[in-house]
């Protein structure tokens, strides 16, 4: 089973190669009565889109949604909403060589030993433009998240050895600048960095990390289904993420007790805390306070230097990948992150609504027990 | 819903709390026809045990398994194998206190957001015990891996800023050091360590390494079912993972392109790989290379210092938390993350197998297309 | 897999074999907050407890439950439930012939060709005492749906040629009946009818019937999911049932439009139907009428009279079944139906309360939209 | 969740309106290299295309397929298969009337009650027109069960009371006959019936069996995925159905023991059974026969006749719908019943594969234990 398929009471499948007819998803369970219109999710896939800047690769995808399903006079009606973008801007005549050999650090050799053959057209179903179908499926979980009061936000915190200073955090900045960084210093250095890279013909990684507010406490299912457990399984799912930690992460591991440990207090009416090095998530659900991720971003396989690797006839051979390709992948990949973050976030706040007898005749006789 | 069972075609479904009757697990889908005993899953349960050194609580807990389905005449039987350990070494009074404020670091609060009420002894469904019954089911997945060709390996990598140096481990010590550690050095000194914190009154956190070989190439789903998304959930659903990473791990944030790819290598008739900074995984499938996983755990949360919190009240106080507390969690949660390893691997290596129209044709009918 | 699990939100995992050493349950995902106690199961599974009457088989298993997790202080607590019986009554030696021979009517040859032998202790996992965890979670489902307003009814409507008048139905008498029908004359002849079964060495089926009350409008999904597939794969799970039908069943397929259709009137306020050919479950969903289920049961396989069979080396040969066998399984068959239909229902309650954004938000926000 | 997506190693994901821009499935999990081209779909399509003749409706509809991705070269590559169908001929004119009012028969009233609104177009999500994405799908997993030696046959058993002699079937009959049937005289008097059923503005239900060969014994998993289990409820959830039988169905609760049980004789070195009574399925697994389902189909509830109902105001009206509908769905559905058996039977033979670790060391080590 070729593991499409992801959640519970909201499911996402999606479908596409790089290079096929088309790439999409079906978004089963989504409730009924949330307006929704393709500008909603164009608005989302605009902020992976390449061709913006010097930052990403010079192709151009419009990347165009069109809604197939599950919307009826401007509103979802809770059946499946299936979403589809056209693949327009491939050029199968960049990718024909690869088809010979197993590029470094790409799936391609799992894939022929796992299937026997494989779509090599782009890296088809392993290419980054499956994430398409995922930032798709995160307009629609993030709007509906807003209106609960909820609210997603991943940005780039790491280009390279360029990081941004914590303290000057502008986040409206991050819609705008092409590394997707909420700092214009630190964005300009590191598109220099991205600069120097092009010409070197070479490619580096990042850290993107995503900051969730208005979780309440309990979200999140205590054994297999931690808050914790599902948004790593939802963010390693992403193609070039080879790390993922939660609040102060690797950091736990060289830490005291009376460090890590996050005292709560009583402010007002208000459960508090007076640090937040757990993240925002204690036992696998939410404490309440602020949910912190972090993803580690590997440098982009594809390089224009020469690379040793083998063809299919098992022969060492010397390779010099061409196409168009990003210098980095992070800038783009802050809105699948923030996507697989808002995805998982909702569909688990939705199985925590039948946590208590309580809550579930409320629902159905419209009063408490 | 609780999120209690894991996996698709052999499913790991546990149960129980820390101080309740019993703790035990489900595991359905385990294939017919392997030899297994008692005596197979005490050894790994054995390993978690605590009260064999200064490393651990000094609680005394047998953890005698029982298997109560599943096995007939000494094999496994395809059907539902049921494993049960009965708690016989709880107080419930040393824990009687807690049931009125939440213990920092703890799920305390959580738990009553979300369920209105929780079981408070000891941690209840949240407590570490709970990973008994992951180990049971460890036990039997790492047996038929080994049958199989697939070892998996954990061990200590670092107890707060003690760390072994990887140019000297001996893996047989990892058994017998107390602090599972595979090198007396490093085991000796973080034994100090350890010592320290007890009279400190703190705890400190540490890194557990997790390698395994044998993998063929093509094992993990292109998607959401990636290998190294799967293994993350699994191990970041251990209580005190704060971080899982993958080969080079954080580390690729940082590097360049050409230091982060492997270059692929014919050597004889074998395919292989010069190096392994992506610890045996791309694009979400094993790569026929060793597997390398870290999981980062965070100090035990139950510290005797004095500490400041609310009570279920709402009131600010301060507490004394008493009980028997391991100063570090690392030692005894190798087996667990190695359990949950194992039974990630197998269960993916098993839906591998109707990835090829071939692979289902010589099953059934005993050749290839 | 075993497929030993069912449900989503509320997930049901059975285990255990006829003579292991005990039978059980996993209840994940039941809200907290519900009292309950080891007498609340109780009661339903000694409504399939063997041995009342001549209608059952003389073997006497007390089946006694215990509650083993997921309770505390006398209150569900969101936690997984673990329920088991332990087998206290198997007499091994009464089966031990049937090791050599496959049985007719039974999973005998089916076992040994999927899984290359089998546990023939009493059937093992295909022995209907399987039914015992199933009705220990129909114990949980039936009471929280009570508290919903959700009333399931089944009892037997016909053994063999005999049937109930639906005009004189005492529902109190199926709780008292031997046959477990709500009429006492249709009772006394069906005893009779088992008597004669008794004697002549043979069995006989029956029907089962099951009503539910009090779901409302829209319950069930409108595609995979629909109430109807659910219910039915449910209860043709049941060893012994080999149809499930609906309202009029399979009567629709002789029927006209206008004879099939059920006309909605309004009555006051309230939206009702004239008729309800449908059973209560249009597309999929509820229609707020009463659902109506059939179980048609076959005649219990073990009989005493000689049959015709093979042996494992595939010889010809005549057995005579030892043994105490029920002449008829749908007595205790009853609660069997009651349970996995509560359990069907309750679960795809739970899962229509996120159908609308409005409820979603009114559980959040404590408003709607 | 609305429920759009069945089955465990392979799945089915539906989507699409009768009246939206496309109708459609991802078949995710799918095994690598099976040939695969837009006709072999079309040809299943076809068998379900309205237009063909008197028994059915006059509306056109193409139902041409795109396949959208998972194939390259023409093979299947493993990754999902997405198919799409465009709907061309709707004319909402037709339903628009049908928006203020519960037409009887008709999951209407549901989906207001589940979803606060509803698509009216045509019945939207719950039109007989969802069956299209599960043809499209049947029509793979068929050709697949066809390469491994498993047929699967549908076909129309009666139309209201014409019924064909089980002795004189000309299978190759079913594919060319309006009505589905095999029998030449049958089909000309169910079609005088359907002519009838026209004039009175009213419509017929009927009777569709699927028989299944070359299933070997074991498929299908003894507790809740029985096989009889699961194809209930893929045959459950088509529409109309609202009753299915396996085998002898609901003549079982009439039988004897000795009427019911099938004797297993050897021939030669086949194990065999005298009869067939079963239909082909032994607690809950296939035991190497054909196996025998039938699924009662009700009358189309959209007849031209005047009818009672409410509107949405809740007043109580007469109502005629219009349209062009078919007077009995039961030919159009018998390869929508073809197919969820297809499917079903696959998913279960791919599942069966690690029934035992023989089969799985084979496969990784290519040799038995």
């Amino acid at each position: 089973m070729s593991g499409s398929t992801i959640g519970k009471n909201i499911t996402l499948t999606t479908w596409g190669e790089s290079h096929g007819k088309a790439l999409g998803c079906v978004i089963d369970g989504f409730p009924a009565g949330m307006e929704l219109n393709e500008e909603d999710i164009q608005k989302f896939l605009d902020r992976r889109k390449p061709g913006t800047s010097d930052a990403t690769t010079s192709r151009k995808e419009d990347d165009l949604v069109e809604i197939l399903s599950g919307v009826f006079e401007g509103k979802t009606t809770g059946t499946p909403i299936s979403l589809m973008v056209r693949n327009t801007s491939h050029n199968s005549a960049d990718y024909s060589e690869i088809a010979s050999y197993y590029r470094p650090g790409h799936a391609d050799y799992g894939f022929d030993q796992k299937y026997g053959f494989r779509d090599y057209r782009g890296g088809g179903r392993s290419s980054g433009r499956e994430t398409v179908a995922r930032v798709a499926a995160g307009a629609l979980c993030s709007k509906l998240l807003g209106i609960m009061g909820v609210k997603v936000t991943a940005y780039t915190k790491s280009i390279g050895d360029v990081e941004i200073d914590p303290s000057k955090i502008d986040m409206n900045l991050r819609l705008q600048t092409p590394t997707a960084m909420p700092n214009a210093y630190a964005d300009k250095r590191a598109m220099e960095l991205i600069h120097k890279c092009r010409e070197d013909k070479n490619s580096v990684g990042g850290v993107i990390e995503c900051r969730i507010t208005g979780v309440p406490a309990g979200i999140g299912e205590p054994v297999f289904d931690k808050l914790d457990a599902l948004l790593s399984r939802a963010v390693m799912s992403i193609g070039a993420v080879k790390a993922v930690e939660i609040g102060d992460g690797c950091k736990v591991a060289t830490m005291y007790g009376d460090e890590n440990n996050d005292a709560f207090e009583a402010v007002g009416n208000t459960v508090s805390k007076m640090t937040n090095h757990s993240g925002g998530i204690l036992g696998g659900m939410s404490d309440g306070n602020e949910i912190i991720l972090r993803a580690y971003v590997k440098p982009t396989p594809s390089i224009a230097k020469t690379q040793d690797t083998i063809n299919k006839d098992g022969e060492n051979i010397e390779i010099n990948i061409k196409g168009r390709h990003d210098p980095v992948v992070v800038p783009r990949a802050v809105v699948v992150v923030e996507s697989m973050c808002a995805y998982t976030i909702l569909d688990l706040m939705i199985s925590n609504m039948s946590s208590r007898v309580d809550g579930i005749l409320n629902f159905y006789l419209g009063h408490n027990n």
